[in-house]
């Protein structure tokens, strides 16, 4: 007998057959004799509606009652799974965040995990329940209701499988598992049958959207088998471990990501440290910064350019005008027509060439290159938002074809 | 200084637009040098909303899953009133049933208030918050989330004024207060200044559904003056109290309740013992039953008539149906076509005459009486439901004219 968490995000709820066609994948794991905890998301546009709520009545709440609200999502869709569960005959127990022991900082909105403590959901399994289990939320040390941000409730699965040394994690979304990219764009899209954690935190973070990478760096640190799949097929998924069956393929896929922000900085000094201040003021604002490229200095002045989320990029360049003088730069330019294509695979760092060979595809496709960022098992380069579709096919052609 | 709880139901929070109406209610009391605690329902049709979507999923789920559901309903209120405070310049905490200190009895969607804990309440106060409490709701000493059952939000209103010993209890409705009949139906109908526990009590069971009769049991048990009044109207309300100013008047209200169903059972040999029996049996089933009317006995067999609520009229039914052989009856009838017709006073106890003056109302107006009923405070007469509203004003002239 196993355990096994199983995730469903808010599309895989969204209306009553949905949820029942949950309840019958959750409770055939259940037959086979698993032990089954299921972590839900809010229904369909639950958590947008909500917002629009809020935003109605005050734009600027406090981050603790806009979690207050956001968290009454997963109650309602927890209580109806566990409905739904019932309804085909066997017996369900939802658990809230707080009540499955899931302690979280208080940082509102944006909570990270400290401790689950899985004893509530122990005795439920106990008496042969199923468990479902309200993601994205938790408990701070002051008794508040938090939520954890944007694909929380991937985390709050992966969570509950470290602290109950679960055999597997299933990621239940829309799509029936890691594609070499993007199927809705890139036809050729081959689906993979297992990933290393470190390509898949590299293509979470590159914007393929399969998994949040929260979730990835917490599956690796704790060593737990996840498996992302399809809840409306019934197609075996990709399975993201640690050693990966080698499957020959240099590269595991690309990416695109079109939230990005380029900002360029002109006519900075020659000096040292200036660069160092200069991303010192953006971190202080929590502002991460992603690719940075540096041009060689002429008559005592270079450029620095770097990327930002989209949503940063604003306030990335206010803090920059401000800082100007102290910098002695000369103007800061911005441009969010910007897309990131990156191309991942741990086959990478035993194969020279595979950045030549993707510099090459785009050239043959005539797209412009701005940046390029490289790591072990990635490349990344920064090219015009309109050409970022036919960069993907291009660069998957020459790869998978 | 004084402490005050606030409660409004959930059509005064029904939109954003009444969300920010109550706001203005609450700072404005909070302005004046008082402590607040707000106490609010589900928004609008929230409740039934969440209702017909387990319905839509499985009518049977167990009620533990139907209080995890409907719990939700408050937490999106609590959360828009204290962002809407927020937005009115002032500082606001929303906090659950669970987190006010509600613990209740585990019988799910009808749970009992069995102690309030305010100390998180306190602590709130103490840092200049308004504290807005979810009604309706709390926890059972198995850690699961309950609800208190139709009307529960008075109670929590209530049961908070009680455990902090406020100095009064408002109870804000979409009516200006009590009236000595429904002022929809009655355009003549007087709002009564004040008014005593034990006449709000007859009131309210008896159908006038102005204030949850559970609420003004514990207000009169903690001796917790009660204020009903609008939330849309700026009019001084109705107060409830021990010992109300009298008001020179005979009493205090006329009440319709036309949630009643009349059961005859016909032919029961005129033996001791059978009314016990049949009354242990509905007993055992949870069904309150209200006016008795036993005919007296000829050829050795009697009837015995009763009234139940609407909902549970079948199932009162089929309970003797079942059990007709046992009492020797021959028959029962049913009746959902009625309506029972209460007046309330204390006056009644020193003034001989009052239910006279009442018939000779029905008399005078052509509606026959099929039962009566009467206690210290009170007569109730069942009548034909389409008499109802003509007998209300028929009374209500009588003595208010």
């Amino acid at each position: 007998m196993s355990l096994i968490v199983q995730k469903f995000g808010g599309s895989s709820v969204a209306d009553a057959e949905r949820v029942m066609n949950v309840a019958r994948i959750v409770t055939d794991t259940f037959k086979q004799g698993n032990d089954v905890v299921v972590v839900v998301s809010a229904q369909g546009d639950t958590t947008d509606d909500l917002i629009a709520k809020a935003e109605e009545i005050n734009p600027n709440a406090s981050k603790r009652e806009k979690d207050m609200l956001l968290a009454a999502g997963e109650q309602i869709s927890i209580s109806l799974l566990a409905m739904a569960i019932e309804k085909l005959g066997y017996h369900a127990t939802s658990l809230l965040g707080w009540q499955a022991g899931f302690q979280t900082s208080s940082a509102h909105t944006s909570a990270r995990i400290k401790r689950v403590d899985p004893s509530r959901i122990r005795a439920a399994i106990d008496r042969n329940n199923i468990v479902v289990v309200a993601g994205f939320q938790g408990l701070s040390r002051f008794g508040d209701v938090t939520t954890l941000g944007r694909g929380g409730s991937d985390t709050s699965a992966v969570a509950i499988a470290a602290a109950m040394h679960a055999d597997l994690c299933q990621i239940y979304t829309d799509v029936e598992g890691v594609y070499t990219a993007d199927p809705r764009k890139v036809p050729e899209a081959k689906k993979l049958k297992e990933i290393s954690y470190d390509e898949m935190l590299e293509l979470a973070t590159l914007g393929a959207q399969v998994l949040n990478n929260r979730s990835v760096e917490m599956a690796k640190k704790y060593n737990i088998e996840l498996e992302v799949l399809s809840s409306l097929t019934k197609a075996p998924g990709t399975i993201v471990k640690e050693k990966p069956k080698m499957e020959k393929m240099l590269i595991s896929g690309v990416a695109k990501d079109t939230d990005v922000t380029r900002i360029s900085v002109m006519g900075v000094p020659n000096v040292p440290g200036l660069a160092f201040k200069m991303f010192s003021k953006l971190s202080a604002k929590g502002i991460n910064v992603d690719i940075i490229l540096q041009s060689i200095g002429h008559d005592g002045l270079k450029d620095i350019s770097f990327t930002v989320a989209k949503s940063r990029g604003q306030e990335a360049v206010d803090c920059l005008q401000d800082y100007m003088e102290n910098l002695g730069a000369k103007e800061v330019l911005y441009d969010d027509k910007v897309a990131k294509i990156s191309i991942v695979g741990a086959g990478m760092e035993s194969h020279a060439g595979v950045a030549a060979k993707m510099f090459e595809a785009l050239y043959d496709a005539q797209i412009n290159i701005q940046m390029i960022s490289t790591s072990e098992i990635k490349v990344s380069v920064l090219i015009d938002e309109k050409d970022a579709d036919k960069a993907v096919k291009a660069i998957h052609d020459k790869f998978f074809d």
